[in-house]
This record gives structure tokens, C-alpha cells and sequence, in this order.
């Protein structure tokens, strides 16, 4: 039973890691960071499911950060969300600078103030060579980072790193996670447009793991 | 020449730092940051300073982040600045949590955006082991995190590493930084107090250096 502080999006990776977490019984904090993101849905998503789980939340306002993160479709209204998969060289669109750091660094902040042992995040291993801050090299140091950064060190847990997308889907089976409240699209509408990397990667999670997939795509 | 982005607090250190760079001729974006600090002064100070030398300048509001950075002096309220030398104990309440990390991967996101080559900042050799996030082996990941962050990779820049607070006093002399004009104190009243930590570090500094302070203490 260990303290952690997940970060949180709201989307079904991460969902399916708190289920995870909370049934080791650990006392889990969920960090949310609104970036300006475009899919901003994701944070009423977000709330809903860690109410849900009884676990406190915070939902962080960096879209103060806007400035300074020019050229990403997830960031800018001029930038286009592309559609199709993921693994399309359009794709590096979506790449919001340095994210992961921005997020790890302030996940470890909470986790300082807090005297938590470590931080927890959902990478997995259909995680895409597109994000340079997905590399497992850049995990790597950042867990060294984070052990540095207070006098007691912080661990990076990436407890679904050796899973495919459809192995965290079964455990979500497994775990009765409440996949409809969950929220993916990258596009932010109303409903999830089911043509984006995200939809796209989404649906082929549920086909792959063979669990029945209770989202409403456009 | 390099494009730099120089993490700026409009303290003597970083202000020295941003005419060394000048010197070299490399082009300097300064970036400071409003985490809700008790010395917000040093704003306005980094604001004037930056356009006198001619620098974009982005301050960033983070103060949102608040709410998890409990404990410290310096974002709380009801923590009073210690007073007297750095090297007491007491002054383990001014650390900030992760403060580091969360300004060097800012500080990343915007030399991600901007292509920059560095980020610079101006840690030097009498920075204090009270804060675990000024430690060499902390610096040292931070900057192979920063090399991984972006397909490119941003080198951080520490030139001032090896020297003293007296050196770097001695070096803006060489560079008539405008000293007049820095701030330091972390108390946040209309003039330095004299005798907080880092009030007390800037007159020893221009002691040692033998350099003619123009600070007035109350």
C-alpha cells in the first residue's frame, strides 16, 4: 500500500491504472492538466470517473503555457486535428512540446508536498515512436529526475509498459471499469468522431482484446 | 551564436547571465514565472531588465499551481520567511517543491517551440545543498532529459557552474549590468530587507567581489 500520484486524463489507459492501482490498495491523488488542449471533454471525463472512485483530483490550469507551445494541433486553433492512424507521419502534429516532462514535473511537485513514494503514469508499449518524450530513454531519466528532486526519492511507476493497448483493455474487463465514462478523441466534440488516432487506436484496442466497446462514435 | 532560452528571475545571477550571453552574441529568450512566489517584485524586475536589453520576455503564470506546492515560505501564506543565512536549517522552508523541474521543462517546451539550441541557466558554486533540486547529480539527468525531450536535442547550459556569487558579481561589473535594477530579497516589501537569505548572500557577494553595491537595504 504506497501513496501515488497518477496522472490522469481520463482517457481508458489511465482509467484502467487507477482500477489497478486502487485494487492493490493504494491511496491514489489524480492530476489533471488542462494545457489548453483542444480535446478539453477529457477533464469533465476526468472528474466524473475520480468522483467515481472516490479518489481526490485536481485539475491544474497550464493553459497559461499556450504561448510558448506553438505548432501543435492540440494546442493551436490554426493547426488541423489529422485523421487516420496513428503511426502517419501527419500525426506528429498532435505533438504538444515537452508535455510529458511539463506533467511528470509537476506530478512530482504534488508528490513532494504530499510525501508520496511514487508517481504513476500509463505508458504502454504501443506507445508511438512519434513522441520523442515516449522513449523509453526519456522515462528513463526522468525516473532518475524524479528520485532526485527531494530528499525522498519519488519512483516513476509505468506499471502497463510491457502491455499492448488491448492487454490493459482485458484488465479493465477484469477490473469492471466503467469504459463508457471514459473520453479518447483527440477532436473534443460532442461525441467521439471515431476517425482520429486516438478513435482509431480506441476501437482497434476493444476488437484486438475482444471486450464489447460501449463508446458512440460519430 | 545560439538561440537560448535563459530562465530569468531578474536576481543578480541570471541578469549577469543574460549580458554574458549577449556578449557572445547568441540570441536570448527570457523566461520567468509566476508560481504564486511571496516576492513577486522580482517581476517587475525581470520585466524592466529584459527590455533593456532588448530580449523577448515571457512571464508565465503558473501560480495555478498553488495548490500542491504546500509547506513552502515562498507560496504560502502562513509560512513566514526565515530570517539570517542561507545555510541554517530554517531555511529549508524557502524550497519550492520540484521548483526546478517544473522551470526547466517550461523552459524545454518553449526551446522545443522556438528550436532553440540551450537552456541556460544560472546555477553557480555556492547554490546550497538545502535545496535537493540544486544538487549536481539533479542537473545532471535534467540535462539528458532535455537532450531526449524533442527530436532535436536541447543541451542545458550552465556556465556559470564553477564560479562563485562573488565571480559572477565581478563578471557584471566587466559587463556594466545594471545592478541597480535586479532584485533579490525574498521577503517582497518595496525595498531589500537586508536580512533574509538571499539579501544577506547578495551583500556578502558584493563584499567579496569588492564591487560597489547601489542595492538600498531597508
Amino acid at each position: 500500500m504506497s501513496s501515488i500520484i497518477l496522472t490522469f486524463s481520463g482517457g481508458i489507459d489511465s482509467t484502467i491504472l487507477l482500477w489497478h492501482l486502487r485494487e492493490r490498495g493504494d491511496t491514489v491523488r489524480c492530476l489533471s492538466v488542462n494545457y489548453g488542449q483542444r480535446h478539453i471533454r477529457e477533464l469533465t471525463a476526468a472528474e466524473e470517473i475520480a468522483k467515481l472512485a472516490g479518489c481526490e483530483h485536481r485539475i491544474i490550469d497550464l493553459s497559461n503555457l499556450r504561448p510558448l507551445l506553438s505548432g501543435s494541433s492540440q494546442t493551436s486553433d490554426e493547426v488541423e486535428v489529422p485523421e487516420g492512424h496513428y503511426a502517419a507521419e501527419s500525426m506528429k502534429l498532435t505533438v504538444v512540446p515537452n508535455r510529458n516532462m511539463i506533467l511528470l514535473a509537476v506530478a512530482g511537485a504534488w508528490a513532494v508536498s504530499t510525501k508520496s513514494e511514487a508517481v504513476a503514469y500509463a505508458a504502454h508499449a504501443g506507445d508511438h515512436a512519434i513522441y520523442p518524450d515516449c522513449r523509453e530513454e526519456f522515462a528513463s531519466v526522468i525516473g532518475q529526475v524524479l528520485e532526485l528532486c527531494d530528499w525522498h526519492p519519488i519512483q516513476l511507476w509505468r506499471p502497463f509498459i510491457r502491455w499492448s493497448k488491448a492487454d490493459i483493455v482485458k484488465e479493465g474487463e477484469r477490473l469492471n471499469v466503467p469504459f463508457g465514462l471514459t473520453w479518447s478523441c483527440y477532436k473534443g466534440g460532442s461525441l467521439h468522431c471515431g476517425k482520429c488516432g486516438t478513435c482509431t487506436e480506441r476501437q482497434e484496442a476493444f476488437t484486438a482484446a475482444d471486450v464489447a466497446d460501449p463508446t458512440v462514435y460519430q
